[in-house]
């Protein structure tokens, strides 16, 4: 079932068919029937990408990562080790038989997306129903609460923007400004 | 040594013969000999379930996430992924030398309660010797240093209440007030 | 591969030679060729330890956690579930267009060394490029930004000094205490 050009470590388990050329899926991953990953993407141990997960091209996710149905990594992305994605925002057992009925059609679901080229952090948490700007970066750590601009750095919990960067991860002076090494603008 | 009626993923280590039926353990879980799992769970990729963690009816585990030896996990309680659990309030390595006779018998294991239908947060931290009451909400990324009252919203690092809320996950305007969709009230 | 006296799980890789006696590694564990492991540690389930990452004898590693290259575990170190280490201050994906220049050889890695008999506590993030002092007692999920001097207790995110503890993990009324159980100073 893995597509031609796809390095799956021996004890992952890539159930899609939808893994673009050149992507490598490392020791204990697990990648579910349904889920879309990209070319040239790198998934390490122990990560797991569920069914209706979108992953874009030259994203590198480290280990132990979990992207879920309704998170969408668009192209280059960065996620650290141990990030956390979410995608409900009051989450109870749907065994329990108090909240069971929320989870009976999938309103419940709610999306995420992380731009072109950021990054996310090791151990940051990102809350469901939000867009990480294109080239922002997310501190180690952080917990997202709110939109990310694009650019933006945040850190703490929550997380607050405390300054700007390029898209090649350079700290710039302010808003705006152009990166001596690539030549990107924090307002892009 | 899998009970009839629960279901192991292929790559997952059931070693307890005490799972409830309908329980579901998936990828690369390892539930430990002595660990003691309700019906209708789901226990999800990455988990781990140690001798001496007890696990309700109708919880849910997200991926990830180790119920450590001293770990209650009451019915219908919803576990986010990346949540930490702990059992030691000032560990060091038993092998080092220095603290060793620490660790001859179990006077550092210090337990935690997560009350019925409780929701823990996506990558939240909880100390031991705590209990979360019934129905809390414990927030994404929150790091839970003191008790949780019941129905109780707590957020950030260390936790405070911010909240309360209902048995389905409703926020609620107040204390005590109704849930206008399960009518449960907070102060229940 | 595996030298002799030391205890692999059967759902464990372990690929380096480098492993000292006494030393058990747990389910579902990745260990890389070129890692170095010291005597008489325990690693955990669905631990990862990269090549270029050096622990010391008696180091005690819980469950989830990742070292990487750059990373140095010095002697009798605990390092708590979920805690989460890092070796780049800027990471940008490296397939991504934008930062792969960066990649090009290692002036990216940042090293980070955890001091003799150190704790890490569960799910705290560790940033790159500063040195945990001997002894310290870094709290559960906070996030470590700054050097941490030795025996210090550092809690919150961003970490900060709150206290001082001893090499058994006694919390001490001032820095320079001596800690009545084991007699050591934290200004050691």
């Amino acid at each position: 079932m893995t597509p031609p050009g796809v390095h799956v470590h021996p004890s992952a388990l890539a159930e899609t068919d939808r893994i673009g050329e050149g992507t490598r899926i490392w020791a204990f991953a697990h990648v579910l029937p349904g889920a879309v990953v990209g070319r040239d993407c790198n998934i390490g141990d122990h990560c797991y990408v569920e069914s209706g997960a979108v992953i874009g091209d030259g994203v590198t996710i480290k280990n132990g990562v979990m992207v879920w149905d309704g998170v969408t990594l668009e192209d280059g992305v960065f996620v650290g080790p141990g990030a956390i994605f979410t995608n409900d925002l009051r989450p109870r057992s749907p065994r329990g038989g108090d909240a069971g009925d929320r989870y009976a059609g999938d309103a419940w679901l709610t999306p995420t997306v992380v731009g072109r080229g950021a990054t996310i952090g090791a151990g940051a948490v990102i809350l469901s129903g939000l867009r990480i700007g294109d080239h922002a970066m997310v501190g180690a750590g952080a917990i997202v609460t709110r939109e990310v601009p694009r650019h933006a750095l945040v850190v703490g919990n929550p997380a607050r923007v405390r300054g700007w960067v390029c898209a090649c991860g350079h700290r710039l002076a302010d808003r705006g400004a152009d990166c001596p090494d690539c030549g990107s603008r924090s307002d892009g």
